[in-house]
């Protein structure tokens, strides 16, 4: 069983999970070389997997049979358990916590051979009703504090299945990130008594355009000022909400066009990188007295998009700088360069 | 000329360098296809290079000629830029700050074919000494605050040249890693009124020895209670010190031994991975009054080491946590495992 430790300089927590160590790798070939279906996420492959969690189906069809168009799995291999009480423990000086939560898996469609970008907008706006669904579900248990919704897209973005799919997991803790997000957003607010997220809205679209990279009704996608990685882009709703849980009709929408339009663009320009995308929302509401009214004005939530050009190294690790080699506006000038074809499909030639 | 960018949101700094898109890239081999020398850092080659700036070389040889065993150069493409005054800017909401700081190579070795691990213990101390003279020397620039000493080692590890090389990067804002590690053993001192390095140390060699990889006089290695990453340890000196720039003839001595141990160790029983390591030691000291008096007490210098054996993903980029498949103790037990061979080559046998 997994557990959460605490590194007693930092106060970072990491999970030690050593069944981990036991999945199956399919993905040890090289960009292109994807292994043919069918897989176990496949259409009528049903009978291989556990029980499903939630479906996007065809009326009239049964749970854990065809007929699906998303459908959402536990994790065969999961990172922490959704069994078990929340138990803290000490280790001498240490302390480390029981890994309790959830990790599930979205498959985006039946078909072995599809990407996500590669589905109609209906279908992905279904996928997006999927994630919210499980994340309001997982909202009722109150052994958790947030969940993160992400997708790892080719190997080197940590996939190790090439069916579409993404993940999420529940965590007893609120992740760092999210907390550091959170709290740099509720310090610009009590200075500018305005949510840091509309300001950059704001000047991305109206003082300058030179980081737009896409408008719609709804949302915008720009390339972030101080981007952490070559081409990196921000999904962000022009309404101001903390909660992805109260994403409206016309937002699923209109971010199903903005990740299909920016996923594709990505694709296409960048031959096919490998690339992980993330959704940051508010941690659950019940946390404590007042935390809502106060959450609900400066934070916003959104969708971060993240290809995986450069690697990792030294500097990075022991400083939290990020070095990016191409300047936020250089790669809003590219990811807004007009496709050539119709309905692209996934670039094979070697680079 | 590149530039600092702070993430309005997270407060996050980011470095933006575009002039680093142009580097040669030498390694885009596979494992074990190493460029065959000489290159641009072999002895014999200086003429090649800019001046050096420090070297460690046989009596009576002249700068940038041949007799040196370590040498340290200016980084041809540099991260930051040496020259120029550090200016603050506000672009609309956003800010700014010149890419001023210092960025050099530490050629480890003269020779094309051997690594870090390779070297006389004796030759490791005088890296170390190039490392510490480097340090005190960029201490004497009001401009900078910190510099960080790492090495990339392997490409997967971000190294762009094969010859055993490390590197240092002098930054102008004490880097966000480093303030949280000092932040953290602060918080530790109030409440114990102990170092959690000193901690750690007795309650890994005393307490259990379950997570000790080595021990000599002057220094302890371990397997962190919450690595990171699979086989990360850590090389911490047991006199308590807060500042590198302080090691001891002794600690030279001690510290190249404890490398050159864990290294050999990490490349036998890990198949050569990938790896970076790097220095964490207190910023420099003029920063403010009573600052120093502070930090010498709550923190202590120390050295990590981080193999590349899994990849990053979505879920720890989004969420700030780590997923380590292999428990700090499983680590430490394959890391004490005997060497069989007296001096170790590189295993290229395909896993």
């Amino acid at each position: 069983m997994s557990e959460l430790r605490r590194d007693p300089v930092m106060g970072r927590w990491v999970i030690i999970a050593p069944e981990r160590a036991r999945r199956p790798d399919q993905m040890l070939l090289s960009k292109g070389d994807r292994p043919p279906g069918p897989c176990v996420f496949c259409g009528g492959q049903e009978a291989k997997d556990p029980n499903e969690i939630f479906a996007v189906r065809d009326s009239g069809t049964a749970p854990n049979s065809r007929g699906w168009r998303v459908r959402v799995l536990p994790n065969k291999y999961p990172v922490l358990r959704i069994e078990g009480k929340l138990e803290r423990e000490g280790v001498g000086m240490f302390d480390k916590l029981s890994g309790v939560g959830a990790h599930e898996v979205i498959v985006e469609t039946p078909d072995h051979d599809l990407e996500l970008a590669d589905l109609p907008e209906a279908h992905i706006a279904d996928v997006i009703r999927a994630y919210r669904s499980r994340v309001a579900d997982l909202g009722g248990d109150d052994r958790f504090k947030y969940v993160l919704i992400f997708k790892n897209q080719g190997y080197q973005a940590g996939a190790t299945l090439a069916h579409a799919h993404s993940q999420l997991i529940a965590t007893p803790v609120t992740p760092k990130r999210v907390k550091e997000e959170l709290l740099g957003a509720q310090r610009y607010y009590e200075f500018k008594r305005r949510c840091v997220f509309c300001d950059i809205i704001r000047q991305e679209t109206r003082l300058t355009r030179e980081r737009l990279v896409f408008e719609n009704d709804t949302f915008v996608v720009i390339s972030p000022f101080a981007a952490r990685v070559p081409y990196e882009t921000w999904i962000v709703p022009k309404q101001h909400n903390c909660d992805f849980v109260g994403i409206s009709e016309a937002e699923y929408v209109g971010l199903a066009q903005a990740l299909k339009h920016t996923l594709l663009q990505t694709r296409l320009l960048l031959d096919d990188p490998p690339l992980n995308f993330l959704i940051h929302t508010a941690p659950f509401r019940r946390q404590r007295a007042g935390y809502w009214s106060t959450i609900s004005q400066d934070y916003h939530w959104h969708l971060e998009i993240i290809p995986r050009l450069t690697r990792p190294a030294g500097f990075e690790e022991g400083s939290g700088f990020y070095i990016n080699p191409v300047s936020p506006e250089d790669a809003a000038v590219t990811l807004r360069t007009e496709k050539n074809t119709q309905l692209p499909e996934v670039d094979k030639t070697p680079a």
